[in-house]
């Protein structure tokens, strides 16, 4: 290691020992730490994350486009901080939790691109503007445009929305011109609030595996975009921000001339169902992997599709939802894994190949990146066989 | 409300404010404070929850069996005290870091029941012996036997173990004869441990419906135990401790006189996929509910099965492994859910039934309860209307 290095591994081992409360960091700047991680752990290559990083805001840049990424996949304040320092105008956080979190590390620009209706989460959100003044949120219906501008009012508050558009995907925002209407009249009448733009955010989308569907499908909803973005500009004038967008779509978003800014998020680690999709040019790496343990091996009476030995990995580790993970250590990149059960799962060698010794760490590409975060208290951070570093999710926590 | 219980709600309220960090402590004791919970959240019904715990003590009592209950399901030392109380020998524990947050909050008799391998978990598992002396770890091959056999001389400590038998399940355990003897050898070699006996947990056939399919693979499960154990005990003598069973077959397990204690954790709560099942007789209630909030009702365009309202709800805190949650919550139980992502899902109407308005609270029965639990950090604890309690799920963490 480089002395500028061994000085951060001993500010960080001092930082973790006097404050946080976090594990492992005994093992902090040791040359093959990571093999003696607990599992499951998830790593995240630094060198990897730096890149993709970098790619994406210079895409973004390139495209004359502005950065807000999508942190519900990382809920890692730490990235955000390399997010915003790439160039990132700010960061967008899927609950009102997540935005807390992100506002008390000090991170700003953000953007709450769920809906919060009751008066409990838009007094919450009252307190988070008064924290983090630029703080925007997303509204869909009149009733708590309504709520909102009576709290803002009576705390001497202005507050910037968004009009949260549903442009095929149906999870929320409006549909039509008269549920737009009616929301953008809600929000005129309300010295409190200032209407900043719109969102238009499809899901589904990010995971059409082929660039021509996905392309097709996007042309449908971006046509619905522009009807919507449109009627409401009739009726307000131009309007400055008109987010959206996801990894799977970037390229295709940008080449619209709708967008005014991307909200990309799976970018930073991508995982097994992003490595199945054609991005028209594949610039990021997968960053993000998770390590286990084989912790039985009895696998000696058993043939064929059956031999097989077992993980301290399933369904508490793994995100369920995406395609199986892939073994990325060598020699066993052909075998197959199944869940079973909460906190195990089977890795089905491929014929003819030895089975694994039982203690043996083993590396996956993960099956979805969000919901497996989730799972997650820390993301150990290493550069090649070393941990270099150990970061708190600290967004993680309910949904 | 009672003059005893309003001093345990002050008790409570003093008790968080000083030094647990947790949310929600203001709407302690006020009569409408369920309605208030911030969503999505987890619930559970105090009396219901009581009434399950002493029913399976019953249970096990007549039956001259011990119980040790699975706490993987409630992940919360609150609970693990109360199942304790109603006369459980101890608790079982699926992963070390459970094991080590519950001895932190001075559980005792607790059963490792998935077997670890590596040195750095060995060590940890013998600084637990140290603070928690009558803590049980499962084994299943001769190497980790061997390692701990090593680091507990060195340490001077003695650790009981049990052989975990492969019966039919195939996620861990000795399946042979041979195997099962060689992890005899390694133990009887050395004196440092002490073998006090088997597990043999299957899980897949707690989730069999029907009760003349489940009893069909039990029975032929038994045979297999039986053989094993004759096995294990002419080399070994009579063992105390043939542990295993679960709330799905806990009727039956007890018929068969082969275990002497039983493992069954998810009768606390119950899910939808318990509720699906024959378990001879139904004694246990739903005390586990998801609270959710409606946060986008623009359905006034939609037809038929497409009249949806959107919940705050999605993959991070219903689990995906089990039957859909089903609302409880009137006149809205026969609305379908489909999940939306991360943090939403639909609510699909029933035809012909209003939509409830937007901020609308709706509970859930949750698809499964494990791993729903799992998602999140605080149990609210609720009697009829009122808020009367908040429990931290103190072992959630890594899977």
């Amino acid at each position: 290691m480089t002395q500028a290095s061994t000085a951060n591994t001993t500010a960080r081992k001092r930082r973790y020992s006097a404050g946080l409360q976090l594990p492992y960091t005994h093992l902090l700047g040791d040359a093959d730490s990571r093999e003696q991680l607990p599992t499951p752990s998830l790593l995240v290559d630094e060198e990897a994350l730096g890149r993709n990083i970098a790619r994406m805001a210079q895409f973004t840049r390139q495209a004359g486009l502005k950065l807000r990424p999508h942190i519900k996949t990382h809920k890692c304040s730490q990235i955000a901080r390399l997010q915003l320092a790439a160039g990132a105008v700010g960061i967008s956080c899927a609950t009102l939790d997540e935005a807390e979190a992100m506002a008390d590390a000090g991170i700003t620009g953000i953007l709450l691109t769920s809906t919060i209706v009751t008066q409990d989460k838009l007094e919450r959100y009252l307190r988070l503007l008064r924290q983090a003044p630029d703080t925007l949120l997303v509204l869909d219906h009149p009733e708590p445009v309504s709520r909102l501008s009576t709290l803002a009012q009576a705390a001497g508050l202005q507050a910037g929305v968004l009009i949260d558009l549903d442009i095929g995907y149906h999870r929320s925002g409006v549909r039509t011109e008269e549920q737009a209407g009616a929301v953008v009249r809600a929000i005129q009448d309300s010295p409190a609030l200032k209407l900043l733009g719109v969102q238009a955010y499809s899901g589904a989308i990010q995971h059409i595996a082929g660039l021509d569907q996905r392309k097709a499908v996007l042309t449908e909803q971006m046509s619905a975009l522009s009807r919507l973005l449109a009627h409401i500009q009739a009726s307000t004038g131009q309007l400055p921000i008109c987010s959206g967008g996801g990894t799977g779509t970037h390229a295709l978003d940008a080449q619209q001339g709708i967008f005014t800014e991307l909200q990309a998020g799976s970018y930073v680690f991508m995982d097994a169902d992003y490595a199945r999709i054609d991005l028209g040019e594949p610039p990021f790496e997968t960053s993000l992997r998770l390590r286990a343990s084989v912790v039985s091996v009895n696998c000696d009476d058993l043939d064929g599709d059956e031999r097989f030995v077992i993980l301290d990995s399933g369904t508490k580790s793994f995100a369920l939802n995406g395609p199986a993970p892939v073994c990325l250590t060598a020699p066993w990149e052909n075998a197959s894994f199944r869940f079973m059960g909460d906190e195990h799962a089977h890795l089905i060698l491929a014929p003819g190949s030895a089975p694994p010794r039982i203690g043996t760490g083993l590396e996956f590409q993960v099956s979805h990146c969000d919901p497996t975060v989730h799972h997650f208290d820390h993301l150990y951070v290493v550069r090649g066989e070393t941990l270099t570093d150990i970061w708190p999710i600290d967004a993680r926590g309910r949904s």
